[in-house]
Order: structure tokens, then sequence, then C-alpha cells
């Protein structure tokens, strides 16, 4: 019986690293579609995002099946884990779908070559997201813990791209829209770091038993006058 | 036993709604601190954010219990949906706080007097989310398909505030710091209006153990092009 529960729960963690693996495309994806002004791309990131959508539906039916049969506590902590983080993968679908708009507007116009580093903060968030669902998987809190760490530097990152868009709007009206549309960008790669951060903070809640979560806001410069 | 159970969850859904007026007051207070250029009252909704962070770990901890003990496989989902609504008004008092801190920014520099109705759009907002938990509360699916159809309405008031905003800034460029941190705002509410239906959504999914959650993003002029 438990073994039998025991290979639906590696079910349900394989079927979580799948959806992170299509999200994860779709935000690397979507930036492609900005950088190499792809309106194709950036359309089938969001007609792809129901793909998404989808996952966490079924992850959703297979946990509560789950829950229904849980032996011990520790699995229903477990389960109810990998919900919430099925959300958060949801919400970067929803964060890539968001910029492929964006960059459909920008492929309108003229491109806008300010010195700012999108790729850059989406590799970062990237990272943090990959290592986040290792650490879940693995059960590994070191790493969980590494990923909170990272979150200022993204937030540092994003920044300093928006000073440094809102600084190159002064004086040239036109550049206005698409300057705007490429903050909205910025600002949501550093929400994907965000949700990176929320699963590495759920990984040292489940496997340690304290909670993390909301620690981080003390501290004055984590996220203060952040755009 | 099963009487037993039934008191926890009317506990359940009871903190559930105290915890939802500690993220409403956030809110209006932080909109408030705006309009009066009140920094005292700005700086209170920041310390508060604890409070509510505090009432989404007590909430885990009440419902994973519940989880051991469920006796339906409706109670288990009943449950799992609290837990997500926790975490949703958990996101609502992180947009009350980023509110409060924009609003301590504004109050430094002169009064911008945008022609734009932030006050509207909290109240929009507000309505959405109470209506929203006590759809949960009472099992009022007409009631939370009444929230999911009012979200266009708060996009279309952001999207206008944002494009009033932008069109502001043309040729001010000493407002374009402030424009920025208002436009921030207003995002902010209407992303409030987001969790809003997110709980309506799985309001109707758990009543009616159909999934509506993805369904609004089909419709082209639900969300596109939204600031």
């Amino acid at each position: 019986m438990e073994r039998h529960f025991d290979q639906e729960l590696a079910e349900l963690k394989d079927r979580l690293l799948t959806m992170a693996s299509h999200a994860e495309s779709a935000v690397t994806r979507s930036v492609k579609a900005l950088v190499e002004r792809d309106d194709e791309l950036a359309r089938q990131v969001k007609a792809d995002d129901d793909v998404i959508d989808r996952f966490e539906i079924e992850l959703d039916e297979l946990a509560i099946s789950l829950l229904a049969k849980a032996p011990l506590a520790s699995d229903l902590r477990l389960v109810a884990a990998a919900m919430k983080i099925s959300h958060d993968l949801e919400r970067v679908g929803d964060e890539a779908t968001k910029m492929a708009r964006r960059a459909l507007d920008l492929n309108q116009e003229p491109p806008l070559k300010p010195r700012v580093d999108l790729p850059l903060l989406a590799t970062r968030s990237l990272e943090m997201l990959r290592a986040a669902l290792d650490a879940f998987v693995n059960g590994d809190t070191d790493r969980a813990r590494d990923v909170i760490g990272r979150d200022q530097e993204v937030d540092a990152l994003n920044k300093q791209i928006h000073r440094e868009l809102a600084d190159g709007m002064i004086g040239k009206p036109d550049t206005i829209a698409r300057s705007l549309n490429l903050m909205v960008i910025s600002k949501s790669l550093e929400r994907i770091a965000d949700h990176a951060t929320n699963i590495a903070e759920e990984v040292v809640y489940l496997y340690e038993g304290r909670d993390i979560r909301h620690v981080g806001k003390a501290q004055p410069n984590t996220e203060a006058q952040n755009p």
C-alpha cells in the first residue's frame, strides 16, 4: 500500500518537473521573441499557456487523490507543497505570456536600443527557478537557501534596468511607450525570481519544519523601493 | 468525530475571514496614506504586513492538521482551497505594502495631480475581494461567477489610468518618476482584483467540480494589452 503511494508521489514530482520545463521554455522563448523581434514565436508562447494551465489542473487532481490516502503527516505536507509549487509555476507561465504580449507591441515599433540587459535578468531568474525545483525534488534545503539568497541580486538588476529606462525617457517622449513595455518585461522577470524564492522557502519549510517564508521581508534592503 | 471536524472547518473559515479583513484594511489604509499624504499610516501598513504573514502560517498549520483527518474527499478539496485562498490573501497584503512604499516615495515630492481615480479602482477591487470570500464561506457559486465577470471592468480602469499617466509624462520629464510610482500603485490594485478572481474561480471549482480557472484567458479582451 505504502509502496504504491510512494510511486504516486514520484509521479507527482515528475509531473511537476515537466510542468516546470514547459514554464521555463515559455520564458526563454518570450525573451527570444523580444530580442529577435520574432512575432511568430511570441504568438506561440501565448498559445502554449493553455498547456501549462492544464498541467496545474491535472496536478491538483492528482494531489487531491494523494491527500486522501497519504499515510503520514509528512506526506500531506509534501503534497500540499506540490500544489503550491504548481500554482507558482502556473504564474510563471502567465508572466511569460505577458512578456510575449509586450514583445508583440514592441515589435510593431522601431527597435529601442537601451543599454539594459533583459536576457541576463532572464538567465538569473530561470537559474533560480531550476535550482528551486531541484531542491524540492531532492529535499535539498542547502540548495533552497542558496536560491533565497540570490533574490536580492535579481531585485537589484531589475531596479537598475528600471532606473536606466526611466532616465532614458527624459527629453524623448517618443520612447516612453516602448520604455514602459520594457519595464513591464523586466518586472515580469523579477517576479519569476520571486516565484522561485517562494518555492525555495516552501522547500525549507517542508524539510526543516521551519517557516522562513516571511523572514526575508524584515530585511530593509530586500525589496524596499524596488520597482 | 465528524461533528468535531466540522467545528474545525468552521474555525478555518473564520480565520480566513479575519485574515481577509486584515488584508482589506491594509489596502484601504495604503490608499488613504497616498491620498492624504500620511507617512505615519504608510509606515503602519508596512509594519502590519507581518500580522498577515503570520495568519498564513497559522492557517497552513490548521489546514495540514485538518487534511490528516478529513473524512470525505470534498473536505480535502475544501481545505486545499482554503490554503490557496490564504496564499492569495497574503499576496494582497504584499500589494498593500508595495503601495505603502510608493506612497512614502510620492509623499517626499510635491503632489502630482493627475486626473486618475485610484480610490475608485481600490473600491472596485476590494468589493470583488469581499464578495469572493463571502462566496467561499457560503458556497455561493453565483456570487463567485459575478466576481469573475467584474474583473474586466477593473482591468479596463487600470489600463485607462496607465494611459493617462503615460500621456501626462510627455513634455514633463519632472513628472516621470511620480507617474511611474502611480502606475505601480494602479497595477497593484488591479492585481488585488486578480487575486479576488482567483479565489472566485477556486470557489466555482470547489462547489461545482468544474475547472473554470483558466477559461477567462481564452477571451481576447480580458487581459490582452493590459498594463
